[in-house]
């Protein structure tokens, strides 16, 4: 039976609601959290095995439970447009993710697909992350701290226009406003064969990106958008949501070529 | 420099023509590939530094890349509908999957999420794979071995009315025509707050689906549909495909609440 | 050159904003329209021509138009869910609404579905419009009325469980939460070969209109979901808008196929 | 009753198929149609109530129909792109199209919209369609006649480069590759407030056309795409059809706006 402990971070999930409401926390011993359902003490919640229906003083009905790495994404305190995890999950897989790898991106932002790949290299793998912005940095270094994923990423405050310190990374995403800009560093960054991801908001973005990945060395590139369709979970009148999230971005992939020179014998 | 290895899985992408014809092969010294662009011979790949271009005997020119996860499981041999790319990312994330855990999937079908689960678990977690049908056991194994990750994966090949041999495991996603006969035995296998998952095509089925979740101790339930939409690479000529898969199935999602009696203190 | 007479519907759009904020009016010579952005006078508005600017007595800058039909439909006085002008362009298309026709619906609602299907059948053509609520038949009465579309639609205040007064109709479109009960009664309703539509917003409901249609004489059977997707309009940064109407109904159509009896010869 | 008769367009549906296979023709006394699964003679149709069933030589059960808009518009004689119903139907709506009308459009191409507008204003209607190729003129003019709509359509074979030949018109809808570079002379024929519409498949056209549109005198200016979305239409398995058309055309409206020495005092 696995059981929350101290400094785990944890999510309540309120029932009564249909549409349920959700807390992410980080236990500590002490506090407590307020909700217009009632207070809950961590030291309640410390030491509860996951999965729990625990109370309020109000006696609502709360779930607790360990957040999954969407839930953590869709939460993260944030001060820039985050990744959705609609997005997130194809990149993971377009970009071939696994355990143990050295993967990139630029820029960090409030650390959400950070936090993503964090999870998905593992404790032996590493996320190195650029942002010019020392304020993002923080904000993702605090977001990334209570995670519990700090030690795998590195997080380098800096431009990238100058060029990446890395070379034969396995993947690198650019989250930027002009990653067209940055495509011989990235390159330069990749090993052969590495994957190159990016998100933009705009189809005039994509028009310049798709021009810059034409006249540089990639291939195998693709431009997709992902749309995410929730439905009311109600047996007896299922039907989708009134409203949805239309657009965040398209997201670009390509693969990185050797030139003849590169590809040694 | 990462080369290609004699019994690495690889991917040869066909540069030439606008939409890049893929194939994936293992390499094994003495074989040869044959396309309609030419053949190439295996031991002039072998060594050779991903990302390089590579002719086939008639000149056409092809890139050697590792195989991302999505292109593993698109690429898969097949014999049932199996579960797409666009899936399968959203699955990895809202399942929570992470390096070192033990998930549960029935059925294995030709094993498109098992793959994708067993790269996500990485080396030092196990998928345990559950089907009926020998057949389809046997192609998963096949393909599984191809791509480097049996060692992680255990296939079962039985019914799973009786329920799991597995406790408390992180997360089971079930790809079966009856998802609701198998609710309490899901349950039974997932630790507190597990994460449950399945996908079903039609919407009869979901709304079965959703009247077994409400009866049994499920929180935290999502049905999502996801839609994936492809560009047209061309700067000039920005516009999406003119045709795409308009549905593979329903996702549904749920977290697994303990009984008031298995909570503990 | 056409202007705005005295008791023409007008629509004044707010130039100064991006995303433009419209009013639809009534013009009567001594009326005012009160805005956040200044006052406009009636007055000033009869015998100008339409596609001309208007200042309010702030100065901000409206343009004088007709509505189009969609807008018209939009902007509807309503107390229940009014069908959407994505859904209703099919409609008029797929029931094959031509000038001349006599077509009915049930129920009436605010009227949107009764306004448009008026507009297409022209000042020779006839609506019936079928509601049980007096509340509701009010509303459409005064929304008609206010379009100049009354004398081409009869309103009857009843249920229509016990059958339509018509016969030989080109069309009959169901907004009623339980269509399947009424298609013996619709089918007399209609001519041989007579058009057939339906909204349902939930997917049990399409289910159960399926199940009468398979059993009723109907054929050509389409079930169908429009998406309509706005874009942001300036044309240094096209991207589609951030979130989107996701879904409003279900929408059915068939054909009344004739008995054999019935065929005659 | 209302029955075929000698030079009707009707349809003919195939009831014993699941995909209804469907026909249309124009009944002609003398004449046979030939299908896979047997022979129906005209002379048996011409006089049968429509809705009837009828049999083919070999006793195969077809449906007599008049054919809906949509279906006359999908089932054109073609030798290019035809609009889609799903974008047929919004136009309509948007354009606010009523009987009596004058519209234009440029180019007429196989003449689906042509057909579309013709029906929608009605015998005391007038649509004015351009081209300046021949053979699009020849065949839309013979899908014309076919459907009976010849003389509410003016067919005139040359380029609108120079201007059309209209002025006061209702509505005006262009499906021509550079629609930017007929804003001036699109605006010069349409009434003050009059409706613009214009279809093209890449996001860089519609770049290209809001920039005209930006410096040009037109206002409510909207981008949208129309996604229909079919299910299977069995009741005991409802989904979405598994493959749908994902792209067509952008579709961009706006008005035209006087200048301020048009408006008159």
């Amino acid at each position: 039976m696995v059981t929350a402990g101290s400094g785990d971070q944890v999510q309540l999930i309120l029932t009564s609601s249909r549409d349920p409401k959700t807390y992410i926390l980080c236990l500590e011993s002490g506090k407590r959290l307020e909700t217009h359902h009632g207070v809950l003490y961590h030291s309640d919640l410390i030491g509860k095995a996951y999965g729990s229906k625990v109370m309020s003083h109000l006696g609502a009905e709360f779930i607790l439970l360990q957040p999954s790495t969407a839930e953590l994404a869709r939460t993260l305190k944030r001060r820039s447009q985050i990744i959705f995890p609609k997005d997130l999950g194809l990149i993971l897989i377009n970009l071939g993710i696994e355990p143990c790898q050295q993967v990139i991106e630029a820029g960090t932002g409030s650390g959400a697909l950070t936090l993503v790949l964090a999870r998905a290299v593992g404790p032996n793998g590493q996320v190195i992350s650029y942002d010019a912005r020392r304020d993002m940095q923080c904000l993702a270094q605090s977001n990334l701290e209570m995670a519990g994923l700090l030690d795998r990423v590195v997080l380098k405050t800096r431009d990238v226009k100058d060029g990446f310190d890395e070379t034969d990374s396995h993947a690198l995403f650019l989250d930027v406003p002009r990653p067209w800009d940055l495509l011989s560093q990235t390159h330069a960054a990749l090993m052969g064969g590495g994957f190159f991801g990016a998100l933009v908001p705009t189809a005039n973005q994509v028009v310049s990106l798709l021009e810059g990945l034409e006249s540089e060395s990639f291939a195998a590139i693709e431009v997709v958008e992902v749309l995410l369709r929730r439905y009311k979970t109600l047996a007896a009148r299922l039907r989708p949501d009134d409203r949805m999230v239309a657009h965040t971005g398209y997201l670009i992939f390509a693969r990185a070529v050797l030139a003849r020179e590169e590809q040694g014998s």
